[in-house]
Protein backbone atom coordinates (compact mmCIF):
# COMPACT_ATOMS: atom_id res chain seq x y z
CA UNK A 1 0.00 0.00 0.00
CA UNK A 2 1.23 3.09 -0.72
CA UNK A 3 1.23 6.65 1.45
CA UNK A 4 -0.64 8.49 -0.55
CA UNK A 5 0.31 11.76 1.67
CA UNK A 6 3.37 13.61 3.33
CA UNK A 7 1.17 13.43 6.71
CA UNK A 8 0.13 10.24 7.88
CA UNK A 9 -3.98 10.71 8.93
CA UNK A 10 -4.90 10.30 12.13
CA UNK A 11 -7.96 9.39 13.49
CA UNK A 12 -9.72 9.24 17.35
CA UNK A 13 -11.25 6.18 18.41
CA UNK A 14 -12.85 5.53 21.69
CA UNK A 15 -10.61 2.86 24.10
CA UNK A 16 -14.15 1.59 25.47
CA UNK A 17 -17.78 2.09 24.57
CA UNK A 18 -20.79 0.28 26.45
CA UNK A 19 -21.78 -2.75 24.62
CA UNK A 20 -24.64 -1.34 22.78
CA UNK A 21 -22.35 0.66 21.06
CA UNK A 22 -19.83 -2.04 20.71
CA UNK A 23 -18.91 -1.82 16.78
CA UNK A 24 -20.97 0.64 15.99
CA UNK A 25 -18.74 4.24 16.48
CA UNK A 26 -18.29 6.15 13.60
CA UNK A 27 -14.51 5.87 12.96
CA UNK A 28 -15.37 2.71 11.55
CA UNK A 29 -16.70 4.66 7.96
CA UNK A 30 -13.56 6.38 8.15
CA UNK A 31 -11.11 2.97 8.87
CA UNK A 32 -13.46 1.65 5.64
CA UNK A 33 -12.74 4.36 3.56
CA UNK A 34 -8.96 4.50 3.61
CA UNK A 35 -8.63 0.51 3.50
CA UNK A 36 -10.77 0.99 0.09
CA UNK A 37 -7.88 3.75 -1.31
CA UNK A 38 -5.02 1.69 0.56
CA UNK A 39 -4.14 4.71 2.53
CA UNK A 40 -2.38 4.09 6.12
CA UNK A 41 -3.45 5.96 9.25
CA UNK A 42 -2.62 6.57 12.97
CA UNK A 43 -5.30 6.19 15.24
CA UNK A 44 -5.24 7.93 18.56
CA UNK A 45 -7.48 6.27 21.55
CA UNK A 46 -9.43 8.77 23.58
CA UNK A 47 -11.11 8.09 26.75
CA UNK A 48 -14.68 6.21 26.94
CA UNK A 49 -18.10 7.34 25.48
CA UNK A 50 -19.43 9.13 28.26
CA UNK A 51 -16.15 10.67 29.86
CA UNK A 52 -16.00 14.06 30.23
CA UNK A 53 -13.60 15.22 27.05
CA UNK A 54 -10.14 17.40 27.64
CA UNK A 55 -11.18 20.83 26.57
CA UNK A 56 -8.31 20.44 24.04
CA UNK A 57 -10.40 17.74 22.32
CA UNK A 58 -13.58 20.03 22.18
CA UNK A 59 -11.66 22.73 20.34
CA UNK A 60 -11.09 19.85 17.54
CA UNK A 61 -14.42 18.21 17.94
CA UNK A 62 -16.97 21.13 19.61
CA UNK A 63 -19.88 17.75 20.55
CA UNK A 64 -16.76 15.55 22.44
CA UNK A 65 -17.69 12.85 19.59
CA UNK A 66 -15.06 10.70 17.74
CA UNK A 67 -13.75 10.93 15.16
CA UNK A 68 -11.68 13.75 14.91
CA UNK A 69 -9.03 13.50 11.21
CA UNK A 70 -6.32 15.23 11.88
CA UNK A 71 -3.87 15.28 8.45
CA UNK A 72 -0.82 17.63 8.98
CA UNK A 73 -2.48 21.27 9.80
CA UNK A 74 -6.04 20.36 8.46
CA UNK A 75 -8.39 19.13 11.42
CA UNK A 76 -12.00 17.99 10.69
CA UNK A 77 -14.93 16.55 12.37
CA UNK A 78 -17.93 14.51 11.76
CA UNK A 79 -17.31 11.92 9.23
CA UNK A 80 -19.48 12.90 6.79
CA UNK A 81 -17.23 16.00 6.19
CA UNK A 82 -14.25 13.82 6.90
CA UNK A 83 -15.30 11.53 3.68
CA UNK A 84 -15.91 13.74 1.42
CA UNK A 85 -12.30 15.17 1.88
CA UNK A 86 -10.91 11.70 1.81
CA UNK A 87 -13.39 11.30 -1.25
CA UNK A 88 -11.60 14.61 -2.97
CA UNK A 89 -8.56 12.19 -3.16
CA UNK A 90 -9.64 9.30 -4.55
CA UNK A 91 -12.35 8.60 -7.75
CA UNK A 92 -13.05 5.23 -6.14
CA UNK A 93 -14.70 6.69 -2.96
CA UNK A 94 -16.41 10.27 -5.14
CA UNK A 95 -16.38 10.23 -9.00
CA UNK A 96 -14.56 13.80 -10.36
CA UNK A 97 -17.32 14.37 -12.66
CA UNK A 98 -20.01 17.30 -10.91
CA UNK A 99 -22.82 14.93 -11.92
CA UNK A 100 -21.27 11.74 -10.09
CA UNK A 101 -19.79 13.80 -7.53
CA UNK A 102 -22.83 15.06 -6.39
CA UNK A 103 -24.95 12.35 -6.44
CA UNK A 104 -22.83 10.50 -4.22
CA UNK A 105 -22.42 13.25 -1.82
CA UNK A 106 -26.28 13.71 -2.22
CA UNK A 107 -26.52 9.79 -0.91
CA UNK A 108 -24.17 10.45 1.82
CA UNK A 109 -26.04 13.08 3.35
CA UNK A 110 -29.33 11.61 2.77
CA UNK A 111 -28.22 9.00 4.63
CA UNK A 112 -27.14 11.11 7.23
CA UNK A 113 -30.14 13.57 8.07
CA UNK A 114 -32.75 11.25 6.10
CA UNK A 115 -32.36 7.55 7.85
CA UNK A 116 -30.16 7.45 10.08
CA UNK A 117 -31.80 10.33 12.44
CA UNK A 118 -34.66 7.84 12.24
CA UNK A 119 -33.17 5.07 13.16
CA UNK A 120 -31.53 6.68 15.91
CA UNK A 121 -34.58 8.00 17.46
CA UNK A 122 -35.34 4.08 17.69
CA UNK A 123 -32.32 3.31 19.26
CA UNK A 124 -32.35 6.12 21.60
CA UNK A 125 -36.14 5.27 22.68
CA UNK A 126 -35.46 1.87 23.38
CA UNK A 127 -32.02 2.20 25.65
CA UNK A 128 -33.86 5.06 27.42
CA UNK A 129 -37.26 4.04 27.62
CA UNK A 130 -36.13 0.33 28.97
CA UNK A 131 -39.00 -1.15 31.54
CA UNK A 132 -40.71 2.57 31.41
CA UNK A 133 -44.71 2.60 30.92
CA UNK A 134 -44.09 5.24 28.00
CA UNK A 135 -41.91 3.19 25.51
CA UNK A 136 -44.07 1.27 23.40
CA UNK A 137 -46.51 4.52 22.58
CA UNK A 138 -43.22 6.34 21.86
CA UNK A 139 -42.35 4.01 19.46
CA UNK A 140 -45.51 3.39 17.83
CA UNK A 141 -44.96 7.12 16.97
CA UNK A 142 -41.47 7.03 15.85
CA UNK A 143 -41.75 3.64 14.08
CA UNK A 144 -43.57 4.64 10.48
CA UNK A 145 -41.38 7.60 10.04
CA UNK A 146 -38.19 4.99 10.12
CA UNK A 147 -40.00 2.50 8.35
CA UNK A 148 -41.26 5.01 5.32
CA UNK A 149 -37.61 6.00 5.04
CA UNK A 150 -36.74 2.47 4.55
CA UNK A 151 -39.57 1.69 2.25
CA UNK A 152 -38.39 4.70 -0.10
CA UNK A 153 -35.14 3.59 0.22
CA UNK A 154 -35.63 -0.04 -0.90
CA UNK A 155 -37.70 1.68 -3.81
CA UNK A 156 -34.58 3.66 -4.55
CA UNK A 157 -32.21 1.08 -4.85
CA UNK A 158 -33.93 -1.75 -6.59
CA UNK A 159 -31.62 -4.66 -7.78
CA UNK A 160 -28.58 -2.50 -7.87
CA UNK A 161 -25.22 -3.07 -6.11
CA UNK A 162 -24.70 0.27 -5.17
CA UNK A 163 -26.96 3.77 -4.69
CA UNK A 164 -25.17 4.78 -7.99
CA UNK A 165 -23.42 2.34 -10.40
CA UNK A 166 -20.08 2.83 -8.54
CA UNK A 167 -19.63 2.11 -4.60
CA UNK A 168 -18.83 5.49 -3.21
CA UNK A 169 -18.69 7.67 0.40
CA UNK A 170 -22.52 7.33 -0.31
CA UNK A 171 -23.20 4.08 0.32
CA UNK A 172 -20.04 3.45 3.20
CA UNK A 173 -21.98 6.20 5.35
CA UNK A 174 -25.51 4.03 4.06
CA UNK A 175 -24.54 0.97 5.04
CA UNK A 176 -22.87 1.60 8.16
CA UNK A 177 -26.48 3.06 8.91
CA UNK A 178 -28.74 0.71 7.94
CA UNK A 179 -26.26 -1.28 10.71
CA UNK A 180 -28.18 0.03 13.23
CA UNK A 181 -31.72 -0.99 12.03
CA UNK A 182 -33.45 -3.54 13.92
CA UNK A 183 -33.80 -7.29 12.18
CA UNK A 184 -37.35 -6.40 12.32
CA UNK A 185 -37.15 -3.17 10.32
CA UNK A 186 -35.45 -4.11 7.30
CA UNK A 187 -37.43 -7.49 7.19
CA UNK A 188 -39.94 -6.62 4.59
CA UNK A 189 -36.91 -5.30 2.25
CA UNK A 190 -34.44 -8.11 1.22
CA UNK A 191 -32.63 -5.79 -1.00
CA UNK A 192 -31.79 -3.62 1.87
CA UNK A 193 -30.79 -6.27 3.55
CA UNK A 194 -28.35 -7.99 1.13
CA UNK A 195 -27.22 -4.55 0.55
CA UNK A 196 -25.54 -4.65 3.90
CA UNK A 197 -24.43 -8.19 3.50
CA UNK A 198 -22.22 -6.72 -0.10
CA UNK A 199 -20.86 -3.69 1.48
CA UNK A 200 -19.68 -5.25 4.95
CA UNK A 201 -18.73 -8.35 3.15
CA UNK A 202 -15.80 -5.93 1.18
CA UNK A 203 -12.34 -7.04 2.42
CA UNK A 204 -11.80 -3.08 2.86
CA UNK A 205 -14.81 -3.03 5.70
CA UNK A 206 -13.52 -6.43 7.14
CA UNK A 207 -10.12 -4.96 8.12
CA UNK A 208 -11.55 -1.76 9.30
CA UNK A 209 -13.90 -3.51 11.47
CA UNK A 210 -10.97 -5.76 12.88
CA UNK A 211 -9.29 -2.95 13.53
CA UNK A 212 -11.91 -1.09 14.99
CA UNK A 213 -12.43 -4.01 17.33
CA UNK A 214 -8.92 -4.47 18.09
CA UNK A 215 -8.70 -0.61 19.40
CA UNK A 216 -12.30 -0.85 21.35
CA UNK A 217 -12.95 -2.48 24.81
CA UNK A 218 -16.66 -2.97 25.51
CA UNK A 219 -16.57 -1.05 29.42
CA UNK A 220 -18.09 -2.38 32.54
CA UNK A 221 -22.06 -1.02 32.84
CA UNK A 222 -22.38 2.27 34.66
CA UNK A 223 -23.67 2.13 38.26
CA UNK A 224 -27.00 2.17 38.38
CA UNK B 1 -27.55 40.58 -10.09
CA UNK B 2 -25.09 38.74 -12.55
CA UNK B 3 -26.69 35.37 -13.75
CA UNK B 4 -23.76 33.46 -12.87
CA UNK B 5 -24.54 30.23 -14.88
CA UNK B 6 -26.15 29.44 -18.38
CA UNK B 7 -28.78 27.23 -17.05
CA UNK B 8 -30.36 28.71 -14.33
CA UNK B 9 -30.81 26.98 -11.17
CA UNK B 10 -34.54 25.28 -10.69
CA UNK B 11 -35.21 24.02 -6.84
CA UNK B 12 -38.94 22.46 -5.93
CA UNK B 13 -40.79 23.53 -3.21
CA UNK B 14 -44.01 22.60 -1.52
CA UNK B 15 -47.66 24.86 -2.39
CA UNK B 16 -48.98 24.04 1.05
CA UNK B 17 -47.57 22.75 3.95
CA UNK B 18 -49.27 21.89 7.76
CA UNK B 19 -49.34 25.12 9.79
CA UNK B 20 -46.33 23.52 12.47
CA UNK B 21 -44.38 23.69 9.11
CA UNK B 22 -44.83 27.03 8.14
CA UNK B 23 -41.93 28.74 7.12
CA UNK B 24 -39.47 25.42 7.89
CA UNK B 25 -39.66 23.56 4.89
CA UNK B 26 -35.67 23.55 3.86
CA UNK B 27 -35.71 25.18 0.48
CA UNK B 28 -35.04 28.36 2.78
CA UNK B 29 -31.76 26.81 3.12
CA UNK B 30 -30.91 27.03 -0.95
CA UNK B 31 -32.77 30.28 -1.50
CA UNK B 32 -30.76 31.90 1.24
CA UNK B 33 -27.81 30.63 -0.48
CA UNK B 34 -28.80 31.87 -3.59
CA UNK B 35 -29.48 35.21 -2.44
CA UNK B 36 -26.37 35.91 -0.58
CA UNK B 37 -24.17 35.19 -3.90
CA UNK B 38 -26.97 37.28 -6.11
CA UNK B 39 -27.48 34.01 -7.98
CA UNK B 40 -31.47 34.75 -9.33
CA UNK B 41 -33.22 30.42 -9.52
CA UNK B 42 -36.24 29.39 -10.65
CA UNK B 43 -39.24 27.60 -8.42
CA UNK B 44 -40.98 24.90 -9.41
CA UNK B 45 -43.70 24.35 -6.53
CA UNK B 46 -44.99 20.68 -6.07
CA UNK B 47 -48.04 19.04 -4.52
CA UNK B 48 -48.52 19.64 -0.03
CA UNK B 49 -46.23 17.84 2.15
CA UNK B 50 -48.28 14.77 2.69
CA UNK B 51 -49.84 14.24 -0.91
CA UNK B 52 -48.18 11.01 -2.61
CA UNK B 53 -45.24 11.96 -4.86
CA UNK B 54 -45.23 11.10 -8.64
CA UNK B 55 -43.06 8.33 -9.50
CA UNK B 56 -40.92 10.80 -11.89
CA UNK B 57 -40.40 12.79 -8.64
CA UNK B 58 -39.20 10.26 -6.81
CA UNK B 59 -36.71 9.46 -9.19
CA UNK B 60 -35.04 12.72 -8.02
CA UNK B 61 -35.48 12.99 -4.88
CA UNK B 62 -35.94 9.18 -3.23
CA UNK B 63 -37.47 10.17 -0.15
CA UNK B 64 -39.81 12.50 -2.11
CA UNK B 65 -38.89 15.89 0.00
CA UNK B 66 -38.00 19.13 -1.58
CA UNK B 67 -35.77 20.72 -2.55
CA UNK B 68 -34.47 19.01 -5.49
CA UNK B 69 -31.78 21.39 -7.33
CA UNK B 70 -31.69 20.98 -11.21
CA UNK B 71 -29.44 23.09 -13.08
CA UNK B 72 -28.82 21.56 -16.88
CA UNK B 73 -28.14 18.00 -16.59
CA UNK B 74 -26.98 17.96 -12.63
CA UNK B 75 -30.13 16.85 -10.93
CA UNK B 76 -29.22 17.04 -6.67
CA UNK B 77 -30.90 16.27 -3.27
CA UNK B 78 -30.81 16.49 -0.06
CA UNK B 79 -29.79 20.95 0.95
CA UNK B 80 -26.48 19.76 2.49
CA UNK B 81 -25.53 18.43 -1.03
CA UNK B 82 -26.91 21.34 -2.58
CA UNK B 83 -25.07 23.78 -0.49
CA UNK B 84 -21.73 22.38 -0.74
CA UNK B 85 -22.33 22.17 -4.79
CA UNK B 86 -23.71 26.07 -4.36
CA UNK B 87 -21.04 26.75 -2.41
CA UNK B 88 -18.39 25.16 -4.53
CA UNK B 89 -19.11 27.98 -6.88
CA UNK B 90 -18.42 31.15 -4.54
CA UNK B 91 -15.92 31.45 -1.59
CA UNK B 92 -18.40 34.11 0.19
CA UNK B 93 -20.07 30.06 1.13
CA UNK B 94 -18.16 28.15 1.02
CA UNK B 95 -13.65 29.30 1.28
CA UNK B 96 -11.55 27.80 -1.29
CA UNK B 97 -8.68 26.62 1.26
CA UNK B 98 -8.32 23.10 2.08
CA UNK B 99 -8.76 24.05 6.05
CA UNK B 100 -12.01 26.63 5.48
CA UNK B 101 -13.37 24.70 3.07
CA UNK B 102 -13.09 21.37 5.53
CA UNK B 103 -14.09 23.06 8.67
CA UNK B 104 -17.21 25.12 7.13
CA UNK B 105 -18.42 21.63 5.72
CA UNK B 106 -17.77 20.08 9.51
CA UNK B 107 -19.65 22.89 11.19
CA UNK B 108 -22.94 22.36 8.00
CA UNK B 109 -23.23 18.14 8.76
CA UNK B 110 -22.73 18.72 12.46
CA UNK B 111 -25.57 21.09 12.23
CA UNK B 112 -27.70 17.76 9.80
CA UNK B 113 -26.20 15.06 11.92
CA UNK B 114 -25.43 16.39 15.29
CA UNK B 115 -28.08 19.02 15.83
CA UNK B 116 -31.10 19.22 13.77
CA UNK B 117 -31.97 15.22 14.69
CA UNK B 118 -31.80 15.61 18.39
CA UNK B 119 -33.83 18.61 17.86
CA UNK B 120 -36.60 17.30 15.33
CA UNK B 121 -36.99 14.31 17.28
CA UNK B 122 -38.67 16.78 19.98
CA UNK B 123 -40.65 18.33 17.44
CA UNK B 124 -41.69 15.07 15.69
CA UNK B 125 -42.58 13.75 19.32
CA UNK B 126 -44.54 16.95 20.60
CA UNK B 127 -46.59 16.81 17.14
CA UNK B 128 -47.48 13.11 17.48
CA UNK B 129 -48.01 13.05 21.30
CA UNK B 130 -49.98 15.74 21.66
CA UNK B 131 -52.53 14.75 24.39
CA UNK B 132 -51.23 10.94 25.18
CA UNK B 133 -50.06 9.59 27.93
CA UNK B 134 -46.44 8.46 26.98
CA UNK B 135 -45.45 11.94 25.51
CA UNK B 136 -44.08 13.99 28.56
CA UNK B 137 -41.60 10.49 29.50
CA UNK B 138 -40.71 10.59 25.99
CA UNK B 139 -39.78 13.93 25.97
CA UNK B 140 -37.98 14.23 29.35
CA UNK B 141 -35.88 11.43 27.80
CA UNK B 142 -35.16 12.87 24.51
CA UNK B 143 -34.54 16.46 25.67
CA UNK B 144 -30.98 15.77 27.32
CA UNK B 145 -29.61 14.84 24.38
CA UNK B 146 -31.04 18.18 22.61
CA UNK B 147 -29.57 20.35 25.79
CA UNK B 148 -25.96 18.23 25.51
CA UNK B 149 -25.83 19.53 21.61
CA UNK B 150 -26.90 23.23 22.13
CA UNK B 151 -25.15 23.42 25.40
CA UNK B 152 -21.38 22.16 23.33
CA UNK B 153 -22.42 24.19 20.08
CA UNK B 154 -22.75 27.09 22.90
CA UNK B 155 -19.54 26.21 24.31
CA UNK B 156 -17.59 26.68 20.72
CA UNK B 157 -19.41 29.66 19.32
CA UNK B 158 -18.30 31.89 22.45
CA UNK B 159 -18.87 35.19 21.55
CA UNK B 160 -17.81 34.99 17.81
CA UNK B 161 -20.35 36.40 15.23
CA UNK B 162 -20.25 33.43 13.04
CA UNK B 163 -19.12 29.35 13.46
CA UNK B 164 -15.74 30.33 12.23
CA UNK B 165 -13.96 33.78 10.51
CA UNK B 166 -16.64 33.94 8.11
CA UNK B 167 -20.14 33.63 7.42
CA UNK B 168 -20.82 29.98 5.38
CA UNK B 169 -22.80 27.30 4.67
CA UNK B 170 -22.18 25.93 7.86
CA UNK B 171 -24.17 28.93 9.07
CA UNK B 172 -26.77 28.71 6.64
CA UNK B 173 -28.09 25.40 8.09
CA UNK B 174 -26.58 25.16 11.70
CA UNK B 175 -29.02 28.66 12.16
CA UNK B 176 -31.78 27.34 10.30
CA UNK B 177 -31.65 24.04 12.57
CA UNK B 178 -32.11 26.37 15.47
CA UNK B 179 -34.70 28.40 14.22
CA UNK B 180 -36.41 25.28 15.03
CA UNK B 181 -35.46 24.96 18.81
CA UNK B 182 -38.30 25.90 21.12
CA UNK B 183 -37.99 29.27 23.22
CA UNK B 184 -37.00 27.57 26.07
CA UNK B 185 -34.19 24.98 24.37
CA UNK B 186 -32.36 28.27 23.68
CA UNK B 187 -33.41 30.10 26.81
CA UNK B 188 -29.92 29.04 28.89
CA UNK B 189 -27.94 30.25 25.40
CA UNK B 190 -28.03 33.63 25.04
CA UNK B 191 -25.37 33.35 22.33
CA UNK B 192 -27.53 30.82 20.41
CA UNK B 193 -30.32 33.12 20.63
CA UNK B 194 -28.45 36.06 19.16
CA UNK B 195 -26.65 33.93 16.53
CA UNK B 196 -30.15 33.17 15.07
CA UNK B 197 -30.90 36.64 15.04
CA UNK B 198 -27.94 37.79 13.39
CA UNK B 199 -27.92 35.23 10.78
CA UNK B 200 -32.37 35.82 10.06
CA UNK B 201 -31.59 39.40 9.67
CA UNK B 202 -29.24 39.45 6.99
CA UNK B 203 -30.97 40.73 3.70
CA UNK B 204 -30.60 37.19 1.94
CA UNK B 205 -32.54 35.46 4.59
CA UNK B 206 -35.31 37.85 4.80
CA UNK B 207 -35.82 38.10 0.92
CA UNK B 208 -35.29 33.75 0.91
CA UNK B 209 -38.34 33.92 3.60
CA UNK B 210 -40.38 36.21 1.82
CA UNK B 211 -40.38 34.18 -1.75
CA UNK B 212 -40.55 31.33 0.71
CA UNK B 213 -44.08 32.25 2.41
CA UNK B 214 -44.92 33.63 -0.83
CA UNK B 215 -45.35 30.42 -2.29
CA UNK B 216 -46.42 28.43 0.02
CA UNK B 217 -49.99 28.08 1.70
CA UNK B 218 -51.14 26.83 4.96
CA UNK B 219 -52.75 23.59 4.22
CA UNK B 220 -55.90 23.07 5.72
CA UNK B 221 -55.67 19.78 8.82
CA UNK B 222 -56.28 17.21 8.11
CA UNK B 223 -59.80 15.20 8.48
CA UNK B 224 -59.40 13.99 12.08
Amino acid sequence: MATKSHALPEITAYRSVPEFAYGRIKDIRIRWALEEIGQPYRTRLIGGIFEDKAPAYLADQPFGQVPVYRQGDLILFESGSILIHIGDTDARLLPSDAMGRGRAISWMIAALNSVEPMIQTLVALTVKGQGTDWLAGAMDAAKPFAEQRLARLSQALGNRDWLEEHFSIGDIVMIDVLRNASPQLLAPHPNLAAYVARGTARPAFQSAMAAHLADCAVAAPLPA
